[in-house]
This record gives structure tokens, sequence and C-alpha cells, in this order.
């Protein structure tokens, strides 16, 4: 049976990574895990105290489409906490993760043979969605100068429906500020480009928090997720904002493609929303464990690295060390054992000279993940 | 902000009826579902108690995109219990229900433009995920004296580059037996049309079991879920069987277009395999509402029926009473208080004359639901 043109999308590097971490650990090495994109924490306790209640309280059928209203108002709500701004609770669509997100929004904005701009480096699987989609991306190459986030200069020319930035981004962890994320959305408004901004690693940042695309303007799509800052990677649940305009249209799809987000993650999500000292402990942890990542790493050689905004990744240049990110990543898993990201699935014309690193993991992983790393490099000099 | 083509998907004509018996329930007035495809109960006992451990054990991070190994391994073994027949757990894609495993099948099969052939009536959403993925659904009206199956007969002439049937159908709840199934595989075979096996009401069958396509042949897609006899529908969580050609694509699909499915949910379907005691007492429940409903529908007027051999719908034949089954929902769920599916949302071109009584529900709320519509019709005559 034939499968089709839009099935082949590109096989993500980093598995075969982890697959390779995945045997070395089943052979009885000790791997430091620092390629994954998600917390060790597991979801704050009171989420899963409120889902131990509620699974024995009734029968979690479908919701209606768009989420339980009372989670959609929490998240709401989150948006004046966050950012100080009054957000309409009927703008909110829970999805499942924000992969549903991605796939909700581009059905909504875009036809086949439209094309969709993003920023290389970015999440791979932006690309690969869009093609399964039959959209075509197109890669705009940022530049260190502009800490690896595209500037409207980078968009001139380019013909383009639509337009996807994440800030903090994913792998750079480098944020648009308010003037560069502005001038994004004006490009894109006068030139009738739709603009999504993925801000699903909004609640992790080190120094000034994030900006919203909405503190901006509202005809434009957010994408946020539970994931990252709840810490609830595994139960499928995000959310995104669209124009009041789009609601019922957004509703329709999401009654179809999915019928509704799981119910069991929109309770857990729901009280997720008040373990704030839960989540900005483990925030704490992200911090120190960065910390520890910017004077670890320079130490070990990895010297061109910029201290990152936020979510949980340091990106590092090896043009130095390597013309072959693969091989390197492959190279320290074995010799290190440590477990790190190659950037082609990221970049694919400039990420064979990259690596990520994620600290999402406890901090004495992160003190023993570095010390190996050094130990390696230190014995690759010699 | 403009709006795609593809996402000005049909609304679900039942909604509206939703919507108004939520409203009458909301000023107090009683009201019996029988439009809901859903069952009244919980998640098995045992799913839920494994779940409030594993919640405790750990974090319940992402799991690999196709799903936990011991229950794509558990989910081959139901095929041995289920069919007597050896199925590759390799070949089990775990996805977040039903409806994700219509996007990644529609996906893998399809290029934007193609056409994709389904019976009508049929489950409404079919047609809607085909439009938001750029393809074209082709209605095939299906006959009574087939039971509301497609034949090959109906297939003669019709371009085509997929085909999805259900059995037990939705509606209907009527079944293609082994020698139909077969001649619509073998159709389609000859003709390199794809032929999707839509399987989600197996378990529910109060004669003869159903047939799976995998029982004929392996070149083909099945789909089917843990919504319907295992009882968790809010839970997302189901599964697609692919020829072993079409394992590593359909994994790079669901990789980016859904990470994985919700790993608490896989872990309660996991355990709910096990848990047969608790589900063949629902389906005792179904098959004690089934002859209510057999012989109190016909009492109240309701006489062009079929007796449905599997799922939890009467799909019934209301040309003698109306030629317009929304308004007549409408009045029945106004004066009667029983809320029922009109047609349309299933078959656009008949459904004006059908309703879809559905039986999911607790034998009480049956037996008081035939009760008022008995009342309500004495009325409606007198």
């Amino acid at each position: 049976m034939q499968v089709s043109r839009r099935a082949l999308v590109d096989p993500f590097i980093v598995m075969d990574v982890m697959e390779r971490a995945r045997a070395a650990e089943a052979s009885g090495r000790s791997i430091i895990h620092m390629e994954v994109g998600q917390p060790g924490t597991a979801a704050p306790a009171g989420a899963r105290k409120a889902l131990a209640r509620a699974m024995e309280a009734g029968p979690l059928g479908y919701t209606v489409a768009l989420g339980l209203p009372e989670l959609r108002q929490g998240i709401a709500d989150l948006y004046r906490r966050w950012y100080g701004i009054d957000l309409n609770p009927d703008r909110v669509v829970v999805t499942a993760g924000s992969s549903a997100a991605f796939l909700l929004s581009f059905t909504t904005l875009f036809d086949a043979g439209d094309r969709v701009a993003l920023g290389e480096p970015g999440y791979p699987s932006y690309r690969q969605i869009l093609k399964a989609l039959s959209l075509e991306a197109v890669g705009i190459p940022s530049r260190l100068e502009n800490r690896l986030q595209p500037v409207p200069a980078d968009l001139q020319g380019v013909t383009m429906e639509g337009l996807i930035v994440a800030s903090p981004g994913n792998p750079s962890g480098t944020m648009l500020g308010r003037a560069e994320l502005a001038a994004l959305i004006d490009h894109c408004a006068g030139r009738g480009v739709r603009f999504i901004s993925d801000e699903i690693y909004h609640g992790l940042h080190y120094g000034d928090r994030a900006v919203s695309a909405l503190e901006i303007a509202d005809d434009l799509h957010v994408i946020n997720s539970f994931s990252k800052y709840f810490s609830m990677t595994g139960w499928r649940i995000g959310w995104m904002v669209v124009p009041e305009s789009q609601i019922r249209v957004v509703e329709r799809l999401a009654q179809n493609m999915f019928i509704c987000p799981p119910h069991a993650s929109q309770i857990a999500a729901l009280h997720a929303l008040d373990c704030i000292d839960e989540l900005e402990a483990n925030r704490a942890i992200y911090a120190e464990n960065r910390r520890l990542m910017l004077e670890g790493l320079p130490k070990a050689g990895f010297t061109r690295i910029a201290p990152p905004d936020g979510a949980f990744y340091i990106y590092a240049d090896v043009s130095d060390l390597t013309t072959d990110s693969l091989a390197f990543a492959a190279q320290i898993l074995d010799e290190a054992g440590v477990a790190v990201t190659p950037g082609l699935d990221f970049d694919p014309r400039r990420g064979a000279q990259t690596l990520r690193f994620s600290y999402a993991r406890a901090t004495a992983d992160i003190a023993e993940g570095l010390a190996r790393l050094q130990a390696f490099m230190a014995r690759r000099k010699a």
C-alpha cells in the first residue's frame, strides 16, 4: 500500500542518539541525559491529588471541544497574573499539548500549498507538521547578532502566508524583547501574513519575563502548553489563544479533529495552575542548573555559548571542535556517557556545527554531566 | 486575520440539540440523554487504580511516539483473544483516541486533493477531518437492503484513492460479515485504493462478534479505540494497526504531529485490557438496554428500525413521521424531555428523515426515556 508524499517527513536525528543512549543504559552503563527536552519532575502534587479524587467522583467522559470552562477561565487568569492583561476566556482553546495546537492553528490559517516561514535554528516539528499538512516550510536563517531570532530584515522579499516564532526559542533559549516582537508582528500585519507566537517556554525565565504577543496585538495565534513550566509533558495538555472572530471556526475543527483534549489532563492542568510554590521551586532548580552550565561548559571547552534568557537549553557553536555534530554527539555519548543533541534537527544548514545541551533534570545530574564533559574534553585535547 | 478554505468544515447539527439539552437542564428540567455516543460508565476500576499508583511512582513524561511497548503488546494480545490472530505488536500504533488515528492514517495515505470514499450514513467527522486535511470526501449512499453498509456495486465507477468503512457502523449499528468485508477489501486491493477499517465498536456485539479486516488482509489500516468497549472516551486513547512496511513512516509522523499519546491514558488503557469482568458487565447492560429499545421504540411508534448487531445505537427511519428531523428532535427534546440525534450529521442527503437513538446509559434512564417517548408520541397522534 502506497504512502503519500506528505508522509515522508524527515527523521528526528536526535532519535538515533536517544536509541543509542537507551541501548547503553540497557547494557548497564550510566548515562547523563542532556538531550531531553522535558523536566525530570512530575506534574505538581496538587494536580495529581485533584485527578486522583476526580477519577473516583465521575466518569471523566468527553468534555466540550474547547475544554472545561473553568480551565479556560484559569488560563485567562494566568494572562493577568503573568502579563497583566485581560483575556476573554472564550478565546482560549484547550488542546492536547502544543502539538494539537499546531495542527489546529496551521489548519485554521493555511490551505495546501501555502508557505509558512520559521527561524532556523528552531523546533524541528514545525517543519514536519507543515509538510504533513501539505504546507511549505520556509526556513529563515537567523543571525547570532540577533541572538538567533528572526528580524524583519531577514524577511524582506520572502513570499509567505504565515510566520511562526518562538520566544524563548528552542534550541537557543533566547527571547524576543517587546520591540523586536512588535516589529515582527507589524511586518506581518502590513502584508497579510498570519502570525503565530509559540510561547511554550513562558514562565521559565532567568531575568526579565518573556513578552507575550497578546501584549502587542490580538489578531494572531498564541500557542502554549502545560508541558514545560507546569512540568506535564506526558499529559499532552496545552492551549492556544485565537482572535474572537475565529472561535467558532476553531471550535468546529477541534470537535472533528480531536473531539476534546484528554479530560484527566484537563483536571490536572486546572489544579496545576494553583501550584505556584512547587513550580517556582522547579524554576529555582533550573536557574541553579543554568548557573552551573554557564560556568562548567566553558571550562570543558565549549566556549561559544550565549547565556539563555529562558527555557532550559544552551545552544553551543562547536565549529571550533567539529564539522560533524552527529558524530561528535555519538562520541560524547560513547566516551563521556553524556547524551546531547546534535544541532542538525534544529538547523539543517548550520546544525552540523552546533550542539544543544538541556539542563532540565536534577542538579546532581547536571554537575555529574559537566564533570564527565570536562574529563572527556581534557582527554580529547591531550 | 483570514482563515483557510479547509477550516470551514460543517457544524455538528447535534451540537444544537446538546446545547438546547444543556440549557433545559440548567433551567431545572430532567432530560434523558439518548443523543450521546458514549458510555455513562467510568474507565474500569482496575485502570483507575493502576493510574493512581503510577502517578505517585514516576513523572509520567513523554513515552516513545508509538506508545508504551507493553501496551502495544497488550493490544496485540487482544487480537489473539478476540479474533484468534497473531499480530506483530510492532504494527500497533497507540494514538490519542481514534481521532488522532484518523489524522495519522489519512496523512500517511493521502496527498492534498485525493478522494476518500465513505458510506452514508456514517460518522460525520470522517468528512470534516478529510476536508481539514485538504482531501475530498466522496459520500456513497448505502442501501437499506445492504443494512446501510456499502457494497462493491455501490463503488462501481467511483474515482477514489481511499475507502473507509465502519463495522459495526455508526449510526446504524450494523456489521459487515466476513464475506462482505472481504469483497470490499478485494475491490480496493485490485484498484490501488487504500482501505481503512474503523473498528471502534468492536467488543460491543449482541450476536456474532464483529470481523476485523486483519482477519482478511494485512495491507490496510485498522483503527480502534479504548473509548467504547473499554468505556474510556474522555481519556483520548486508541490505536491503529498498519502494514509492517509503514511502521517507520507512521512513527515519524506521530513523533512530529503528536510526540506521544497521553501517558496517563496509556497506563489506564494497559490495565483496562485486563478488566474483562467489569467490561462484560457493561456489555450486558447495553444488551438489556437494546432489548428494551427494540421492544419500546415500536410501541412508541418508531416502527422502521432494524435490530443493530453492535455498538449502542438504533437508527430509525422516521419518514412516516417527519421530513425535518432537526425540528422533530427539537420537539422531542422540548415536549418529551428526551435528547435524540437528527440524522443530518450522518447523512446529508437522507438524514432529514432519520433519528439516532443511543442506549449507552443506565438501564433505568433507557426505561424512563422510552416511557417519555411513548407518552409524547401518544399525545402527538391524539
